[in-house]
């Protein structure tokens, strides 16, 4: 088909092989070159995909005038450089989460598309999954009532990074799909944590996001755990809700529970708290490959010219929070603020 | 018998049944009077315990000259005054967690009873499991390497406190178990949490608390959580534990697993972390009921004048920690500073 | 209050505690009379219950013209003579499950109730546990569809019984729900099992129940299993349930699930079987004490010369299946006709 | 490499893509031919392994002299004919189970393969996990005591055969498993079951083996079933297993657990019967893909003339237990003698 969204592939490391892959599967979109600088992951490509063209120099890919769109999976470092330069190439740009190292670079690259009319997408990929799509529109339709907490841990054993702590590479996550459902952004962030390792970065971090409206969001990462963890609790007024990626199928739990309060009273000591039970239900979620849907997406906005769902704005939010997060856990938990306004302006 | 101890109960309310109970069952100790200003508990008293002597006036228990030691289960408020005054009346004093509502309280009856040479138990109940001291023993015995870090989740759905926000009613259980299982003491704390219940306590909590040696510890504590979670990780360099209070038989699971490191390179980008994989084993634990193993041990601190596990300086270790994270709680995870050094001394 | 049920209970073994208990707490009855050989269990009851008297020959609760009602917490091969002399003593009765050790005696018994227009019930206890009664509505109202199997695993270590096999210790309650949820009775029923201790019953038995209407029932019980299981699936056409008894809170989960058959086709390799899979629900159950609901509708039968939801005839079906799949079992798996057109009759 | 064994696969359907993908991986083979009557999963073959010849007439592959060994993926009725012309061709077999539709097939293509000296294998993959192996080990070792019994739960929802029953499909993983982990054969079985679909195959089975030495196994298995179970207990006179094949890690869990008994009483009622409960532990296991296992042993048994671990005759005392159940099956639990002396002649 003429009117294919042709695809270059910068790194074919941890992720870029699901990219590939996706991107081989979807209509409207092919894979044109992939580029990384190793040679046998490129030989790789070639064995499972001969119509590829692989190349160890990624500017190939920049300089192709076929090519219409870049999805980068390289190291965080290398983002803004790769991003930008794509961009400045005339190609639409979907990069790997995080965004970028620093906001400032965010805010350079999302510039630089709207200026250039270019479709910049953040790969936050668990925005695109059914469990995280139906929390969104539990949350949208008011089904728990005022949203209290969110809450999460996601720890495992493995993969120390050596370039960023375990914020940028779990937190992330999280912070990707609080953007997605929360109705609020934080104001602020306390952090802590440590590292196990001389020299390396920190493998265990908490942190805590303050948000007006009487809600609150914590996230507990860690590199070093025994046992693999997935696991979000999300409170309201009303409502609350268990998601557990690793459950196999019931991933989204939804419980009538909460509290009830007999307000009118003179003394708090006298103020009555009841808790109310009621059902529990797990809905049927979409079970469409998350990488799918969002490449349907990806190529859906750049043939529409439509804004994406995880837009460089939301790339941006996330690494706002990860930067002042990074701050506040050098100085043991000490609050720093967001300045939100700043980024929304 | 005439060498029996004869305890007096002060506060049938939720934990005063458990506390008479026990001291009904263990050879060497009886009941003599329980007192609760509430007649309708007493009533149940009576109808249970046909022999126990009831009074709506703590006096009694207090002037009792056949009363050798006083058990209190009343309002955390309450308990300096009344345990202090049961041990200017001679008596040993069992008293409830946490010990008091200040450090300086507690402080002042660790120095009442030594000057009478008195036996004052704090009741950390969990100490007295089976899990909690196969914990302890495996961590002296170095089983785990160096510890790393303790992290544990807390949370359920009530019973909201009036006079206490959620560190002093759920935190003091961790802080009570770190204090016997951990080899060291923390010497700052950051805390973070919030009350949903306008003019209530804070109901979510979660406290970092700062220890020499490369050691983090974590508590995440929650009154209004859809599901109940009790569980500890511990990270050692050469093992793992995790401890689920809510499993019925494997409560404490060990984890022959960690990382290597291959640390003589040159660059930190070409450290090799690998990842060490061996058995889990679950260990058989006592199943005696804490509080009876509690209850034998005051019994025979008290015959043998000797110092309980759980001593009033172990609950001025945990007052200190609980007054040092509320104030953080205050200011958003501002560090605390736990001046250990003063509370040794 | 004179219109008191003054009930005599005879075996204070491992059963009976509880039934005094409940019966010391439910208005409009109370416990008169315990009576058991031992006379170390009786001095349990005095120092719990001291206004309830004590006997070591269970004649003196049915020779007593003021006892209403007795509750039968003995061996199973006592039940019968028991159960037959209190009714000829003009006393309504309620005795523990299995009913008899044989049809004849549990028709004899039936007989003997209706022609003095006493109440006799058996004790299914799992018939008034909100689980139980909340899978007899979903059935009743047709939420499962036309039911397809009941499928139950029930297995632990221990307690071995010295006088049954574990089919009359365990599989009697799958039995009495069975008898209350499903719209069925079978017409026969296959059992295979096996003894490990030479001399003893049978420790583990396996139990196929055949009903009309396509519709199947197993049964697993075993007294040496590592874990302890409580789990049972029951399929429908429309939708399925997991009932697991462990779970704290979620016991019941209903699941929206099936086959869907396009059969109008030629050949059954056309035959097209999707698969159909929707939400998951776990209503909130009734969690009050199922002896304590139990101990309510039987009192509630004497006084209003009502017949219990799990009277002699729910007892004698019971004992019938036991009696047929104990012959079963003995062949190794022979089919065993279970006569359902006599019972009834 | 001249000396590596080239493969023709036949059938491409669900599992032939699992045996291409692995013996393309595994040195010292290759696969050569890949056949399928249907052209579009030909399609897929010829995308992803563009070396590999293709075709719809799997006589290419018969009559292809480079090609040593050939894989059967096809439906079992087809499983007979195309073993035997391959053994007949002069090729290596490796068949998937069950291996044929009766057990005179099954010998029948076990005499052709020793008249030929040609290596006949079954693809029992369990039998290639790191779990099985464990627990073959552990058994082999006394670990267990005397094996009391194994009981196993295989169910999910779909997929439906139409062509066999959920015995043949299911419990032939179980049987296959047995017969490598279990010290010795069973000598009859009883099975029940029943079809929910008109004119379909059973889609829910249970049977019982029984064994000589105070041994009995139990399989259940359901292709309608509202949550997916695989799990096997193995109960010891001195140790259990749980083994659970979807828990991610710890799939193999060893109880030490157990019964003591005090044999030397006069009657069984002073027998006593006494619960032993110590640690249990979850020993690392082999992660490699069975089926890599299994085709490195393939080729190497071809390569050394050595007799498989799952040969001709595994196979055929599966089969033969199938026959055996399947006719029980129709007969509602009737026991069927399985002969096994004469299995073994």
């Amino acid at each position: 088909m003429e009117s294919n969204i042709n695809i270059g592939v910068i790194g074919y490391g941890y992720w870029g092989p699901n990219l590939v892959r996706n991107f081989s599967e979807i209509p409207g979109a092919q894979v044109k070159t992939v580029s990384d600088f190793k040679p046998e992951l490129l030989a790789k490509v070639q064995a499972r995909y001969p119509k590829i063209n692989v190349t160890t120099d990624c500017r190939d890919i920049l300089t192709d005038p076929k090519i219409d769109a870049v999805a980068i999976a390289t190291p965080v470092s290398t983002h803004f450089d790769l991003a930008l330069a794509a961009l400045q190439a005339g190609k639409h740009v979907l990069v790997e989460k995080p965004m970028t190292t620093t906001s400032e670079q965010a805010m350079r690259l999302i510039e630089e598309a709207e200026k250039r009319n270019l479709v910049l997408m953040v790969d936050h990929t668990f925005v695109y999954t059914g469990a995280v799509r139906k929390m969104h529109d539990l949350i949208a339709t008011n089904t728990l009532g005022n949203v209290y907490y969110y809450d999460s841990v996601r720890v495992n054993l493995g993969l120390f990074q050596h370039d960023v702590n375990v914020i940028w590479d779990l937190a992330v996550h999280d912070l990707a799909i609080m953007n997605y459902v929360l109705p609020f952004q934080p104001y602020a962030v306390s952090a802590t944590g440590i590292s196990h390792i001389p020299g390396e970065p920190e493998n265990i971090a908490y942190l805590t996001l303050f948000f007006e409206n009487n809600l609150i969001a914590h996230l507990h990462v860690n590199w070093l755990a025994p046992v693999k963890v997935r696991r979000t609790l999300i409170g309201g007024s009303q409502r609350m809700i268990v998601y557990d990626d690793l459950e196999p199928s019931e991933k989204v739990k939804i419980y009538d529970k909460g509290i009830t309060i007999n307000g009118n009273s003179e003394s708090v000591y006298q103020m009555m708290i009841g808790y109310r039970t009621g059902d529990m239900w797990s809905p049927k979620l979409d079970m469409t490959e998350a990488l799918r849907t969002e490449g349907l997406h990806f190529i859906n906005c750049i043939q529409q010219s439509d804004r994406p769902l995880t837009d460089g704005k939301a790339g941006l939010h996330v690494v706002r929070i990860l930067e002042a997060a990074s701050q506040s856990l050098k100085k043991q938990g000490r609050l720093i603020e967001l300045n939100i306004a700043e980024v929304a302006a």
